[in-house]
């Protein structure tokens, strides 16, 4: 059984006529494939739809035919009502300069820190937006279409590492379960969505494996990526996440270390920290001027290497008897 | 709604009191999933369980406590039923050399190659023998219980990439659905399956990026690895499949070809298509006297390298038409 949306919610996308869908700033999967998704469901039952949306959208969520009627702008001014998915807070979305004040704003979320800054919300902690937006469109009758399912499927796979994060539920795979009911192709978007890379995406893959040293009877993965590496292979923009995760999937190692030198001298410094030991890269990170949460976080850095190297195995030294009781 | 298993065997495992299970040899995860859920679930509505199996498990998949109870034989001389999951065939059953004529022979697999070489048998093409176990504890009425919720998701998880593969259907998610509604740690486990690596096998695997080149307009990703450095690093087992993926995760990469040298001047040889091409790599192992399927093949070779991979380039261009037509 589909689980509901909030009926307020739900009335104002019956009463409304035309719509105009904004997300997050760097739209990732789960925003675009929410966006897409909820635009296409909402057209299917007569309304008008524009989307305000951020062109910066990586290569492999951009497939959706229906991102070409992104930034369209056809219903201009005339919008009854203003919905923000997959977005965690008002200046965090990616939206126009006018005013707003002509209509209702909706806001459908999944992250819990989200105030409800809308005029009706519905916020509530799922594995992704992408599940709230097919609740909706069953409540609202949308039939299924192949790219609904699709863009529901890209949302739910991008937030949850391929339906592998502590995250998933039992409701979140009632709607895999609706879904692959359809003829699919999802065993080939998943594989463009987490496996493909260009030749030299995976090369630089490689020299960050190539780079990787432990320390602190192995408990410190250590990857340092030098500026010229990282131009010559084109940047770490797609290949960041992975690169940042290989330490924390070496067996016995608690923190990933990368550093990535984006200009001579210069570094920015991804933290990971490994299920299930009970270390806070975030405190690092924040002791640094940067921000993130316990698994991971972030910081730029300027200083010496093996200083911020040393401060690392302090910190896990400091915590062995905690971390020991893990094993 | 779990869909039920065939009557006539799920009565056999209600009259049956003491049981022998077994599998395939070299068990992966399925087969030792689907031993384990299904030794459990027996034991707890009140039968005798034996299991004969294989010894060389992958570590990996090892963790379960019941594997210590694997080979134990308590009831040896005195089964009442032999049931054999996740296992083809006879011939490729790990089986006791004793005579089975006492007892009913139970056959359980998803292989739609079987020939239902038992007693009673349910053949059913699922993505993972966990699923039909699953299904039959269900109807068995065995309750819910850690180890077998564990058992039956490695069983799935591993035989499709994580929940990846086209195999995955609707059935399947009622099962995960239902594995899901009880506390878990599937996200650890999940991490533990398919992402945990040693160091040695890590460091391999970037040699093996390292060594990656493209050939055929970038059709053909060609991998050597020499005897000395898959040596250096323990050895390929644990990450073979990996390496033989790297290639058809290139973007329009077709073939990937996987040279590894186990002994001077002898080589292992795996292929691998991508998805959607049409291209059947089992046609180029069985010229050289190997096997396997359209998208994963393999064969030894010996001779010149160089002949090899202009083989593969050649097969590429004589398939180019048809290659075009997929972009």
């Amino acid at each position: 059984m589909i689980k509901p949306i909030n009926e307020s919610v739900v009335n104002v996308f019956k009463e409304k006529k035309t719509f105009l869908i904004m997300a997050h700033q760097k739209p990732d999967g789960d925003a675009v494939g929410s966006a897409v998704a909820l635009g296409l469901g909402l057209k299917q039952i007569g309304k008008n739809v524009d989307y305000w949306m951020d062109s910066k959208i990586e290569k492999r969520i951009s497939f959706f035919p229906e991102v070409s009627n992104f930034n369209q702008n056809q219903y201009a001014g005339q919008y009854d009502a203003y919905v923000f998915v997959d977005c965690s807070s008002y200046d965090y979305a990616y939206k126009p300069n006018t005013s707003m004040d002509n209509g209702i704003k909706i806001v459908i979320d999944h992250h819990l820190t989200n105030i409800g800054y809308g005029d009706v919300n519905h916020i509530e902690n799922t594995s992704a937006c992408a599940e709230l937006i097919y609740r909706l469109l069953v409540q609202l009758g949308a039939s299924h279409e192949n790219q609904i399912a699709e863009a529901v499927y890209t949302g739910i796979s991008t937030d949850t590492g391929g339906f592998q994060y502590s995250s998933m539920t039992s409701d979140t795979f009632d709607i895999l379960k609706e879904l692959y009911a359809y003829p699919n192709r999802f065993a080939l978007l998943a594989d463009r969505l987490h496996r493909t890379k260009s030749y030299n995406e995976t090369k630089l893959y490689g020299k960050a494996i190539d780079a990787l040293t432990l320390y602190a009877d192995n408990r410190l993965a250590w990857i340092v990526m030098d500026h010229k590496t990282i131009e010559r292979f084109g940047g770490m923009v797609n290949v960041g996440d992975d690169v940042a995760n290989i330490g924390i999937g070496i067996e016995g190692s608690v923190i990933a270390a990368t550093v990535k030198e984006h200009r001579h001298g210069e570094y920015k410094i991804s933290l990971r920290s490994a299920e299930p030991y009970p270390v806070d890269v975030s405190h690092i990170a924040d002791l640094h001027g940067g921000g993130g949460h316990q698994r991971a976080a972030g910081f730029n850095y300027s200083g010496n290497l093996d200083d911020l190297k040393k401060e690392l195995v302090d910190f896990l030294l400091e915590k062995k008897a905690e971390i020991d009781a893990c094993e």
